[in-house]
């Protein structure tokens, strides 16, 4: 999808587009490719679209949720039934597909709420494809929009010359939208901030390096690459003025899982007195969850701790741990930017 | 060299050879090519001693201290001088290639003070030769030494069961000896303790899973390898007794310049009350330095964070950082194992 910032004198587009629904299939940017090559995938099979979400092709919560909805769209072309009570049956088996992806982000788990009711309130079997369909391409444009929102609020947080630390990837591949975190940085600098981005690389997939960096080029924002390692050392010479990430899953009491290292982030910049700002939309927040504690966190392969890019870096056998997510408790978080505004109290 | 330990009712021997002085050659571990291969390099040019700690084929303070110092004694060998004077004026700029090597660790200059010192105490120029190929050989006993009593020390420190994360490597590989951190976890482990180490892969040259992991693997100590964005993660879950690192130089305060990443293990254990140890010997002290701000901290190539073993993860003309170490000052220390005990005020 091409989106416009229609908030600047010149129409500004962004054509980074990790999820599309292209006449009846899905169309993923592969982002394990990047930033080396841009690889499109078509699926037609929601299973693929499954698997694509296991591998990280597409990643970050929002595109997670909308990946996810055009999967479910997918498989409701796929479905043969008879009546409408066979075909809410075999759908179900779409939902717990495309649910077992991945644990937890909570787009995923909003979009297949919202996917479920649509086919509920759909007519007869034969508006039921149409109306899950249609449904998807709601959830993106929802969600779509909702960034686009909460960038233009968490703008109003960034000063003209501040450097901002941000962890993972949260922009257009992240969300298939404008971003979250990086969407409020894409926004600054669209306004004609000067703002300077201080990019982690993120181990262990380093979407900082492979997506955020690729991401911050084509919009020739400037930034520089530092390791996970190095966030401390900046803070504490002074030369971060806030950080702000996204979120995967906020918990009622505004507890935020998100990309493992986030947590370490929060903890250095209340040392530092630094701001710490999340950047989420509102269907990235799960309020049956009371605190964070009770957020599932998703455990990966130790492969990818013990390799790069399919490169071993450890001797053979080495054993290794890879939670993909931590929870930053909300006394560490100054804020948290949604489409609703920027919040402050939890 | 071979290192018994005699503390345990076996004698084990550690056969991690780093540096070593043979028949008028210096012979290193290419510390680069680990864990995939053991490749020994046998070096007769001091220029080739420099560049390979440069290249970091040998690192870790106390290592570099050593093979500083073998490399001056293969300077000495070398130098054509008709006088004593003529000589050593001829060693001052052994001194400095060997010197301009690396600023931070402290070692390294504690080395060559006592080659310089060594090198005036010697009669005429027939003994000169023999005296500083002496010495060099006295810095690498000593270095040894020290670090086979502070490990003694710190391990005093550790209770059977604990999990002690450390970063980096510190083990012989690092110290041409036993081990300043990892020294503590081999002589705690020797002991009979059971201790579990979770050990940070140190982005960005990976030392700690490149290294420590094989010393580890080969010490059949247990462990487990992590990222360095998990440090967070595994101490809020109260999995981590203690931290134990080593150190590059210490001023005179207390302050400790280590490896980058290491400030920010602290403040997290500060943040998680776990106790956080310094492991060095006292040829890393600094008295000259008041505290910490005054290390020198190098900054190294950018391409160390932008590739990873030669392979770009990143976008091509990516900006990067990269400061080799950071400054941990020493409120956030819980105490400093030298050769001379326990220290816990500063």
């Amino acid at each position: 999808m091409r989106l416009r910032l229609p908030w600047t004198g010149n129409v500004s587009e962004i054509t980074i587009a990790p999820v599309a629904w292209r006449e009846d299939r899905v169309r993923l940017l592969d982002q394990t490719k990047l930033p080396q090559a841009e690889v499109y995938l078509e699926l037609e099979d929601y299973h693929d679209v499954a698997l694509a979400i296991v591998e990280m092709k597409v990643r970050g919560a929002p595109a997670i949720g909308v990946a996810g909805a055009y999967g479910i769209a997918l498989g409701a072309l796929q479905i043969m039934a008879e009546t409408k009570r066979e075909f809410l049956t075999k759908l179900e088996d779409v939902f717990t597909t495309i649910g077992n992806t991945r644990p937890t982000a909570r787009n995923l788990f909003h979009a297949i709420e919202r996917m479920r009711e649509a086919a509920e309130k759909a007519g007869d079997i034969a508006e039921l494809r149409g109306a899950l369909v249609d449904e998807a391409k709601a959830i993106h444009r929802d969600e779509a929009e909702a960034s686009r929102k909460l960038s233009g609020h968490g703008a109003e947080l960034l000063k003209n010359g501040d450097t901002v630390l941000t962890h993972c990837n949260t922009g257009p591949l992240a969300t298939a939208g404008y971003g979250t975190a990086l969407g409020v940085i894409i926004h600054a600098h669209q306004q004609g901030k000067k703002i300077k981005v201080l990019a982690t690389e993120t181990r262990p997939l380093l979407q900082g390096a492979r997506l955020t960096a690729w991401e911050l080029k084509k919009m020739s924002i400037p930034f520089t690459l530092i390791t996970d390692t190095m966030a401390g050392y900046f803070m504490s010479q002074g030369k971060v003025s806030c950080v702000i990430v996204g979120a995967d899953r906020i918990a009622a009491n505004g507890d935020v899982a998100n990309k493992i290292g986030t947590y370490t982030l929060a903890v250095l910049a209340k040392e530092h007195g630094v701001p710490f700002y999340v950047a989420a939309p509102t269907s990235t927040f799960d309020l049956s969850l009371p605190s964070g504690d009770r957020i599932p966190i998703e455990r990966r392969s130790p492969d990818e701790v013990t390799h790069i890019q399919g490169m071993p870096i450890a001797p053979a056998g080495t054993d290794a741990e890879n939670p993909a997510f931590d929870v930053t408790p909300h006394r560490l978080i100054s804020a948290i930017i949604t489409e609703k505004g920027v919040r402050r109290e939890f």
